[in-house]
């Protein structure tokens, strides 16, 4: 399959960095060694993971032991909040996170209800912000975590981590963030955020699938999720994906390294395409307009079905999305859109099918050029025309 | 690095096959689509993990819709082992396991009790056999969940997983066997056998490391370890490890295919190594003579150390293992060794550093040589001989 599209749909998943694949390849092949066997090729692969770990510690200023290697942000997500609930054990049922968490922790805290734990769910503003003074309400005497996501995935506003966490740490609360979408993105560094635990995969920043990572800062005793063989120090069992170890970290100093190259230029095209799209008809700006991912251009488009506008817009070659990859399927308004307190408050979806406001998301990076912008400023009002006149009977 | 040594420890980790391998390359760069998205790249994505499945499926006699995708045998394991026991809840508090158990199963049931859980671990006999009528003694009304090992990965033997089955399914309790070992080495028909959960890993049978896939009978109705975006139909969420599953997939097709051609010529190299290496002073065989694996042949040496036979053996232009990649580090007998009768009773671990017995397996697959098997036969009487000559005092 040629690349005849435009991909815009970077927040979902990237393509493999050249960079990242040419660093994988011998590891499948000829350095196929397990890292934990002790003949030479296992010690081969052992050096490529630790080569790994010192790379992935640095991007986000982490010492080098405080990193360990998952399969990807849903199972660090899990870790994080599953092991850091049970190690508080009794002393510690209580557990806040924000509205619009990936489903990653929305959904984990939602079965850790069923599983006699309590969940605060703090709302968010207009812009998707978890406001300091609520997280500091919402903070009990048995507050085992807290969990916020640095930055959200179907509107790009970045949370003020570093404020929340110091809260958190003057109360002796635990905090985690799920920094999916920022590292490799936006500059991360655990030590100045000062977070217990973070969440990191690899597809998000080119690198490949099926692999990620959680920050667990020194002196916090997480016990593990996946038990077996004692890889990762006891941490985290399983025989270690070196390939795909290998290929995080060199997609991760790839991105780190030109971050200050890429992200001009990235949301130079993202405001482009939002002051573009602000022109159109029934279109509406979701997030914050400045604390914002660079790469993400998230819109609400009154009248019309997020769906039909990511299929039309697949047949007009543009790759985009409704918000989530993981709720692509469904028609209605995801979590994060509906926690966005307007949309809440005016426009909420009627039924399956019939919404009042449809998502689209345009999740550009580095890949992308001044000719994706074009081709989708020139297809999309196209499309929203189109969806306009097919649409069965008006509706409003 | 040139292949310049001899790979006998094929049993931690295999060289990625050529047909895996050039399966999967297109998935990194060109069809990198989240296969949860809707757009094109997406459904690229969704066809192929959906044709994999398909594959996975037929190759163990599964249905299409029985296999979910995982990051290896380790979470296999322990999501089998953890969610059987959480869906049970409070009627089912008890686990049965063998004493050989990989650490993923047998730590993970140590885990457990500490979680309130009682745990019965049957013995094996001198083959590494578990008994069935020590299966039917042990089984409760508690009883939630009984797993044993299709094989054991340090000795080979091989378990009547049929028969134990027969047992657990008379008195309704469900069963889950590591097949890890098994899958693509032996035939693995998992309505044959009549197992519940079976747990597999692509990097045993020449696929991509970090991805494997559990079993899950229809009908037995397991909870989520990992939860999140709703992939695998609600039941291991985490953005799916295309390129992963593609290779899991190619290899197990291929590793099927050939089985029949491919056995008789490992368990021959095998039985040549088996043949010579009993005939060095001190040496006995471990596991089952006859139900083993093709691939392994796994010895104990008197009055040596397993670390240092491996590293000298690497010396050499050998790549072995003392047993279990994952207790490569450790000087005393593992648990499937000191779980054999005659070991247990006779030959108790002194202390570390000083054992009575080492271990060594020495482990083949399809693409070793006679000439392996030659390179073997001629290091390893040099290496045993130089070890003893070097042993600071006379043990014995």
């Amino acid at each position: 399959m040629e690349k005849k599209f435009v991909y815009a749909d970077n927040t979902a998943t990237t393509a493999l960095s050249d960079a990242a694949f040419d660093a994988m390849m011998p590891y499948f092949k000829t350095l196929y060694g397990n890292a934990s066997s002790i003949h030479s090729l296992g010690y081969e692969s052992k050096k490529a993971v630790e080569e790994s770990r010192k790379k992935v510690a640095a991007a986000i200023n982490a010492r080098v032991n405080e990193i360990y290697f998952t399969s990807g942000g849903s199972e660090s997500d899990n870790w994080a909040l599953c092991s850091s609930l049970l190690m508080r054990g009794a002393k510690g049922k209580h557990l806040i996170i924000s509205a619009i968490e990936h489903s990653a922790v929305f959904r984990t805290a939602e079965t850790l209800k069923t599983r006699g734990y309590e969940v605060t769910c703090l709302p968010v503003d207009e812009f998707g912000k978890v406001s300091p003074q609520q997280l500091k309400n919402a903070i009990r005497d048995d507050t085992a975590l807290i969990s916020i996501m640095m930055a959200n995935n179907e509107i790009g506003t970045i949370q003020p981590i570093k404020e929340l966490c110091q809260i958190a740490r003057e109360r002796r609360v635990p905090f985690h963030t799920d920094a999916v979408q920022t590292v490799g993105h936006i500059p991360v560094d655990v030590r100045d955020l000062g977070v217990d635990m973070l969440s990191l995969s690899a597809h998000k920043f080119r690198g490949p699938k099926g692999v990620g990572a959680l920050y667990v800062r020194t002196g916090f005793a997480l016990p593990p999720l996946i038990i077996g063989g004692g890889q990762e120090k006891n941490k985290r069992s399983g025989t270690e994906n070196v390939p795909g170890i290998v290929g995080m970290a060199t997609a991760l100093t790839e991105a780190v390294t030109n971050m200050a190259d890429n992200t001009p230029k990235i949301t130079a095209m993202r405001d482009r395409i939002i002051a573009a799209v602000m022109q159109i008809d029934g279109a509406s700006l979701t997030g914050d307009p400045l604390d914002r991912l660079p790469g993400i251009a998230s819109f609400l488009f009154s009248g019309l079905e997020s769906k039909a506008m990511v299929a039309a817009l697949s047949q007009a070659g543009i790759c985009a999305s409704s918000g989530s990859a993981c709720s692509s399927g469904s028609t209605e308004l995801t979590r994060a859109l509906s926690g966005i307190a307007k949309i809440d408050a005016n426009a909420p979806t009627e039924k399956v099918g019939n919404p009042k406001y449809g998502a689209l998301r345009l999740s550009l990076n580095e890949c992308n050029t001044a000719a994706d912008v074009d081709a989708i400023l020139r297809e999309l009002p196209l499309v929203i025309r189109e969806l306009h006149i097919r649409k069965p009977s008006p509706l409003f």
